[in-house]
């Protein structure tokens, strides 16, 4: 019995051991084809990620080529290999990126490997005894202090890879003096192979289908305040649409400010590469990338209130009709109009030209705020259940703080076309009122706004070279 | 003339210069003490920095070693420099990221290796002329492979520095192997001490004082749970005071939260840094540290709706004082019920225990969002003027909404509790109601809501090893 019933377990394992290996080709198949597709998806999603990697590769053969031609090789000898591993550790996506990590270690290793020359030096001076234990001392005291000073904050965003390479190349110039005297040969062979190195990777990175990370970083922005007006331009109307009512817009389309809410990181280090590129494009060297950091928090307060907002999208309280016939038009109004003025906005940070044709639809949003301020104001009511206002009374409330958010950000682009010199900042804009002015003291001049598009001075750019101390 | 004001403006010069060196000092004392300032703040801010120095300057000293003893150094000769360099890039703050990058480097050094002498063999075959040709296609083919494969989001997360350091690896050992006979030799030279480098890198980050990822993501977790609970128990106090009454209390600790909004990346670094860690103090090998991506999502959007109360702080519109003696309570116990939930609920993770006392606050909350509710539905007011209600509602809507927001929080840490055994599990635990009940339907059910205090059989842990298809 119990053979038999062993047997049958084998017999089992048997079979299906023949079914996994008959399903196999199929599902290799399967697998092959998934993975074809996440590839081809990765590539078509961004193209330029197939650039960089031809690029890289073509930078790493370039530079092997130290080991194939004899006279190239005598110069340097076995060091060729710290060209090959400079330009695997310093080709990255953008330029900015690279020249970035490129200057840190060709700077690093000069100086790291003067001072390891020093300190191999003066460990010589204190005899065939002292020379250990006083070169243990310096690899320590520079390791450690090194190390803390990748803890500040400013150090860590800008020379992190810089302060690594210092202390690497102190420890392995001033050690390996001990065993090799030539060390002064070394540290030269060792700086000079990184540099033809670093350039190779530059020039590459640069010559051929160059990535700027300003760009980029100008594109999230303009992109960024986009995503946030298409939101607010269906907004509206989807809140006050009644179930089956009409055509729903996609609601992915929606959605898309989401990777507004988590964009800071990203943001911080594209400006930390920015700063590293030289005047390209529509860009000039010492373009005010800082700058850009104040604009991402802006956006992102505006972007907190319309994730507020969107969480009443689908509120099953219905708002009653007389209170909805009362505000409708002006909310759908007022939160139509801001998602143009931020579409404007973006239009215009994308195009560099001041967003000039934002503010009438600013100004129209902020119209519509009075108006709907001055109904709520003016017309009492009477025996309404404050439940069911609920969700309508928040999301005027929110809207006005979206028009609120919606003037900085303009006032900011006002400020960045004025430093960055974008065409016509010298045009008449009409004037922004000051900030919180919609939310704070709203019921108290609720009744004496008056639409101002005064002409101020224009914002003057400042001569010669642009707001140096913003980006020094 | 020319020539007196000449001297004048040289007068000047040398003045103002006799002035700037006589100030010098001071203002390096100055510098100085601002410096020295600064570094014991960063010291004492996180004292483990220090350590970490400390550790890495020992690292390397030891590692050095290798150099300073003749029977050491006959072994490796130069490639000794390998493990200081190892030393060096491996080490990082925590136990996970080291472990990472150390098992990343060894595993990619090895693969590659073999890959490279393979290579290097392969193109031995095909003679002087086709060697060198043969190699650079290679190099070339390879090093653009790996570079796409580092684009793809999964990789780069766990592997981006195998992936370097394995383009890195392959060109050094195939291409040195061009000008070097003896690749064998030093592809085992360059294995071993990497090995070597790496394993006192680990070793001496875990042995001394170590820092864990995982006790850090955890107490991440913790703390921007608690930063809510913070601003909320004394949000409905803050909105509710007028102006001169009472105490203030501490802004900047109700500011707290604001580190909560952009905290997504630093978790999402802690969990892949926690997921290379061998089991440590309360925390087992396989600890379901994927779930604290959940938390942390959870709690970024309470933090949107708390950013979105935190801008009706300091609202100049009053709200009429029948609405205010109507709201007030309830609002205020809502607020303050929320906050000792929410400290309850860090308290919990913290401890490591379930969070059976958050449920009580969490259900005094509901209860009095339900009694506001039953107000604003049956007191039907009159005559009142909308405009001066609005912070008030606003600010009620999104209390109702951080409530259901907490109630995710609650269920996601009693998932955690069951997925990582937290003592007393099994206990019994008040039923949370289904997410979203608060908000959606609020009006229909409004008068039967009773609060259920069922006990549902207790959620049970999985047996032997946990969690293993949420962490791999």
């Amino acid at each position: 019995m119990e053979r038999s019933s062993g047997m049958q377990n084998n017999g089992g394992c048997f079979s299906r051991g023949c079914g996994w290996i008959k399903s196999l080709p199929e599902r290799s198949k399967a697998k092959i084809v998934e993975c074809a597709r996440k590839i081809k998806k990765l590539g078509q999603d961004d193209p330029r990620r197939v650039n960089h990697s031809v690029k890289v590769g073509l930078a790493i053969t370039l530079v092997s080529l130290f080991y194939y031609f004899e006279p190239l090789y005598d110069g340097f000898g076995d060091s060729a290999m710290w060209a090959v591993m400079t330009v695997v550790v310093v080709f990255e996506f953008s330029v900015g990126a690279t020249l970035g990590r490129g200057l840190n270690r060709g700077l690093a290793t000069f100086l790291a490997g003067a001072l390891g020359f020093g300190a191999h030096r003066l460990a010589t001076l204190s005899g065939e005894k002292g020379e250990p234990m006083l070169l243990g001392l310096f690899v320590f005291l520079l390791a450690t202090t090194v190390t803390f000073v990748r803890f500040f904050p400013r150090m860590k965003a800008r020379y992190d890879y810089g302060l690594l390479i210092f202390i690497l190349t102190f420890c392995l110039i001033s050690v390996s003096g001990y065993r090799d005297d030539e060390v002064l040969d070394m540290a030269h062979k060792r700086v000079s192979t990184i540099l033809i190195g670093g350039l190779t990777a530059v020039l590459v990175c640069i010559c051929i289908c160059p990535v700027w990370a300003g760009d980029d970083l100008h594109n999230l922005a303009a992109t960024n305040i986009e995503k946030l007006g298409i939101f607010l331009e269906h907004f509206g109307v989807e809140f006050f649409r009644k179930p089956g009512e009409g055509e729903s817009i996609n609601k992915a389309s929606l959605q898309g400010y989401k990777s507004v809410l988590n964009s800071k990181n990203m943001e911080e280090s594209l400006v930390n590469f920015a700063r590293w590129e030289p005047g390209h494009g529509q860009f000039k060297f010492r373009h005010p990338w800082k700058h850009y950091l104040k604009f991402g928090s802006l956006t992102r307060q505006c972007a907190y209130r319309v994730e507020a907002l969107n969480g009443y999208l689908n509120s099953d309280i219905k708002t009653p009709p007389e209170i909805q016939g009362m505000i409708q038009d002006s909310c759908t109004k007022m939160s139509s109009e801001l998602g143009k003025a931020l579409k404007e906005l973006a239009l215009a940070i994308k195009r560099m030209t001041p967003p000039s044709s934002a503010s009438s639809h600013l100004v129209k949003s902020k119209n519509a705020a009075k108006n709907l301020k001055f109904l709520l104001y003016s017309d009492l009511c009477s025996g309404i259940n404050l439940l069911e206002v609920v969700p309508a009374v928040t999301v005027t409330s929110l809207l006005f703080e979206v028009i609120s958010c919606t003037e900085k950000i303009a006032e900011a682009i006002h400020e960045l076309a004025s430093l960055a010199q974008f065409e016509n900042v010298e045009q008449e804009r009409p004037k922004l009122p000051e900030q919180g002015e919609m939310q704070q003291g709203a019921n108290m001049d609720v009744h004496h706004h008056v639409v101002t598009i005064d002409q101020p001075p224009p914002v003057k750019p400042q001569n010669g070279s642009l707001s140096s101390s913003t980006t020094s």
